[in-house]
């Protein structure tokens, strides 16, 4: 199975793709970024277009994306969510198969501790993935993190289905 | 010059359509609804479709959003935002022309008061383009509202450009 991690974002989008077909393999990852001198609507056509390369290129069987959850600037939010929401239609029409993990379940799964820094979740993505070192830049590692939640916790079935 | 105005929402998104050629005329009005039993995904899915559809039947010359304020529960305002995302995502595809207008905007070019009631702005709505009663829902009628405003206040250039 080949799951494909996401972490949203509006600047930078890092994803993170892993084939479980024997055990945990790294297929690829790194970030999707927009460039701050163009429009909103000019960085999620990037963002949409730059997500339907990687489907196509890597044909996920399934996406895991990381949930959004509180912030304290309310700006930063809006931005953000609908950055998301343009991720989250990619995954609809180019695949079709999404689940959603919140930050703690992601940690939990990774670490066995839902509190776990984030350096010791970057760790254990460059463990499980048998790595030389931990993926940069973070927001790439983070959604090697999401991919390999899913990879362990989908026998759970469908609890975060989208 | 066709005018779509688009207040966003996420169970329903309210769309107005006008034309300006010789004064504002009422070309059709509505809402795009998402059932609460379809996933997130599926919800905006069906948004991007239907907005599809509107800007293929009325090709518009441009269009003008609702700008997205404060909320106060964080839940809604992240998924108002990622519906508008996908809103914002769809006129750039499909039309490429964009403004934004605030709610306070909006208020101030339809009745002169930023500050103006609800009931108010609508009653304009229903004068400014000659109608016998305000479009229902209210949805409706406030995408109709943003329609107006950018007829009204585009003689003022690129101000309010995404």
């Amino acid at each position: 199975m080949v799951i494909l991690g996401i972490d949203p974002g509006y600047g930078i989008v890092g994803f993170g793709i892993i084939d479980t077909s024997k055990r945990d393999i790294l297929v690829d990852y790194g970030v999707i970024t927009t460039p701050k001198e163009d429009s909103m609507p000019v960085r999620l056509e990037t963002i949409d277009g730059s997500l339907k390369y990687l489907f196509e290129k890597y044909k996920p069987d399934v996406v895991a994306v990381e949930e959004l959850f509180y912030f304290k600037n309310q700006k930063t939010v809006i931005q953000v969510a609908q950055a998301r929401g343009v991720i989250i239609l990619a995954c609809q029409k180019y695949c079709g198969n999404i689940y959603e993990y919140t930050p703690l379940q992601i940690k939990q799964a990774l670490t066995g501790n839902g509190r776990a820094e984030k350096a010791q979740v970057q760790y254990m993505v460059k463990a499980i993935l048998g790595l030389s070192s931990i993926p940069k830049p973070d927001d790439a590692a983070d959604a090697l993190a999401v991919a390999i939640c899913h990879s362990q916790t989908s026998p759970m079935l469908n609890i975060n289905k989208a």
